[in-house]
């Protein structure tokens, strides 16, 4: 069957979810957007709730804030608002920091309460940053792990040994779009007495997600990408509550203490996930974030993870239909299990193509040195956005109007 | 001489920063904000910065904003528009995280660069969550240091000697105000080999600090309070040049990568303190700090100082003219040199004095078990304003209304 814009319209009407897009601004254009994987669509609240909160409590309540308003308790309500999107149970998971940061304090203190062995074993696809801290604890700590970066998915299972301590992966790779069983490693993980560590970066808000259920360990998450929190909003961590009073967390911070304003001279952790939030929260940031909460805890995560799918499916149907003579081959798994929240594909022009793309109206995003990533915000992106886009691009193709010298000029 | 209203209308005049007042949003009542040692003004460019934020970098760049817009840099800019007012030179100065999160990273490389000694010695009086940080270092690290919490000023400078590896210090005491002498401490610590660590969160945008002509080692401090980050904004870190390349950075992140958008999977960290930022700088939060930086970069540091010391002279006289009789007993070091950004005084029913001068619209903070703060925002407040507010506090002392029922519900 061909695929046509009115099979689009059709999966729109008959969406459960297509009440969400009016909850996010649109842009002025007709800009589509497929850029969830970096960048969250705005909740069309957030103008409103920021200018009340400048005047009403910043310039208002100033000092008073600390004692009469929401501002300390944001990171416990949006961690529960969020927290049926990760199969995570309430008050288990933490909005704090960055993700760089909660990575450092989750995989510290995993190293600290591991069972056994002495490597923390992950692959080259895991993102810089994940990778950079893992060296870091090598680098610096007086007792240090082994970092095995494996160059290979197949490599990684077969280097599963008892010399493993921490299994530590993102869920989904940055670039491909590629997917980890989470289930089956933890359980792997679990048979040789090794911990795991998860980045949800790039699947909560998109792929189903079951912490609880598949048994892990640790996992950390960016708030900016699928979860719409806002430039640089504050990044999550979850920990299982088997792990949860193993010890003092990795920082040991007033919001973690068990009684912030007694001021008390000694350090007590506060019983469950909480000990691991640090020092004063972002507020301004978490009332943003707090927006998209309100949104999400409103989301079936069913319904959610369905429109995922979909939109993915027809995303890798119609660049094939459309695109496949022309170029363009997909990279992300086709099995819907393998996906992560991005559909990637590749073209040998992808650079340029994606320049074109921007001038079209079309934001996704490249990566060196050919591919493209198209990452699917299930709430604000109708099956015709797709179309169109879709469409755009095969019309930048035929014209080949991408090798033009203006678009030669990659950005990242 | 009595002072009077006119003699301080008359400072007013004479004031050169008094045309920064007009920089900062006024509340609608007149409301006396003296809590700057807890929250800082917010610029008058905030809102309308947020606005254009949300509309035409969030909302229309979306993943674009990484490469078109400041986003990125604002850490760095941010930095050196505040370095003056604390004696460092440009590019040393990192806007990053929060103060916990600065204090555990600085206070790890001080302890892994430390030249001898293995203890970091500070005071009960060092504010809550720096203790638990060291705390936590001595309770999680492999090689951990001797924490030795010393219950009095004195007891800290006999407590030097050559176990000694670290003099971790808040430069202004919470509390009480007191100041302790920068340059005489890192003299006497670098005199046995021991590294100094400070926390400014209450002195820079305040009172003189020089953390270059002092010689100390690293420091951190707040952006919240005296510089007008807004609640919950970004801190900052400053390391002596001469220590900022002796190792890896605590927390191994991207934005502290040589090359951040190479995506290397090695880390190779960035030449200078710039290494010492983790991930994803906090960008919304950043917007708004950076309003406050355009002004601090027009500030003359000398001009601030002198203002602000000539605001606690005359806070101190007023208090003692109009309120001495009436219970009132200052408790910051008379001495300049010695006091920090914030007067304290005591009263025995401080509590709900507290509450009473808030109802007055004077908003100061109380601390237990019978103190008050009058934190002192240079840029802001007018010499009228503090005698208005002493005028109020006496209406209130005089009169007794302060031990109606009504102001028994102390917050802290």
């Amino acid at each position: 069957m061909t695929i046509d814009r009115a099979h689009c319209q059709q999966l729109d009407a008959q969406d459960p979810l297509s009440g969400f897009k009016a909850r996010f601004q649109p842009p002025q254009k007709h800009t589509i957007f497929l850029d969830a994987n970096s960048m969250g669509a705005m909740p069309a609240t957030v103008p409103a709730r920021l200018a009340s909160f400048c005047t009403d409590e910043w310039v208002e309540l100033r000092r008073q804030g600390w004692n009469h308003t929401e501002w300390l308790d944001r990171p416990r309500q949006i961690g529960n608002a969020i927290a049926h999107l990760m199969g995570a149970g309430q008050d288990n998971v933490v909005v704090c920091d960055n993700t760089t940061v909660n990575l450092y304090k989750i995989l510290t203190y995993a190293w600290q309460s591991r069972k056994s062995g002495s490597t923390i074993l992950t692959e080259d696809g895991n993102f810089p940053t994940d990778l950079y801290v893992a060296q870091g604890l090598n680098h610096n700590h007086p007792d240090p792990p082994e970092v095995k970066v494996c160059a290979s998915r197949d490599e990684l299972i077969d280097s599963f040994n008892t010399d493993t301590a921490i299994v530590y992966l993102s869920h989904a790779d940055y670039r491909s779009g590629e997917c980890w069983n989470m289930a089956d490693i933890n359980h792997r993980a679990h048979a040789i007495d090794a911990l795991t560590v998860w980045d949800l970066s790039h699947s909560t808000g998109a792929i189903p997600v079951d912490l609880t259920g598949d048994d892990a360990d640790f996992a950390v998450g960016c708030g900016y990408k699928y979860l719409s929190a806002g430039p640089g909003g504050s990044a999550y961590l979850w920990v299982n509550p088997r792990h949860a009073e193993y010890g003092w967390p990795t920082i040991c911070g007033w919001m973690g203490h068990q009684d912030v304003f007694a001021f008390a001279t000694e350090y007590e952790p506060l019983s469950g996930a909480g000990r691991h939030a640090t020092g004063t929260p972002a507020v301004i940031a978490n009332e943003i974030f707090s927006c998209a909460a309100q949104i999400w805890q409103e989301v079936n995560e069913k319904h959610l993870w369905a429109k995922h799918k979909a939109l993915g499916d027809l995303t890798m149907e119609l660049l094939e239909q459309e695109c496949g003579s022309l170029g363009v081959t997909i990279n992300t798994p086709r099995e819907y299990e393998q996906r992560g929240g991005h559909i990637g594909f590749s073209h040998p022009g992808a650079g340029p193509v994606s320049e074109a793309l921007l001038a079209a109206g079309v934001v996704g995003s490249f990566r060196r040195p050919n591919s493209l990533r198209f990452g699917l915000g299930p709430l604000y992106l109708s099956y015709e956005d797709i179309w169109e886009a879709v469409s755009r691009l095969r019309k930048i193709l035929e014209s080949g109007d991408w090798q033009d010298a203006k678009y030669q000029t990659v950005s990242v």
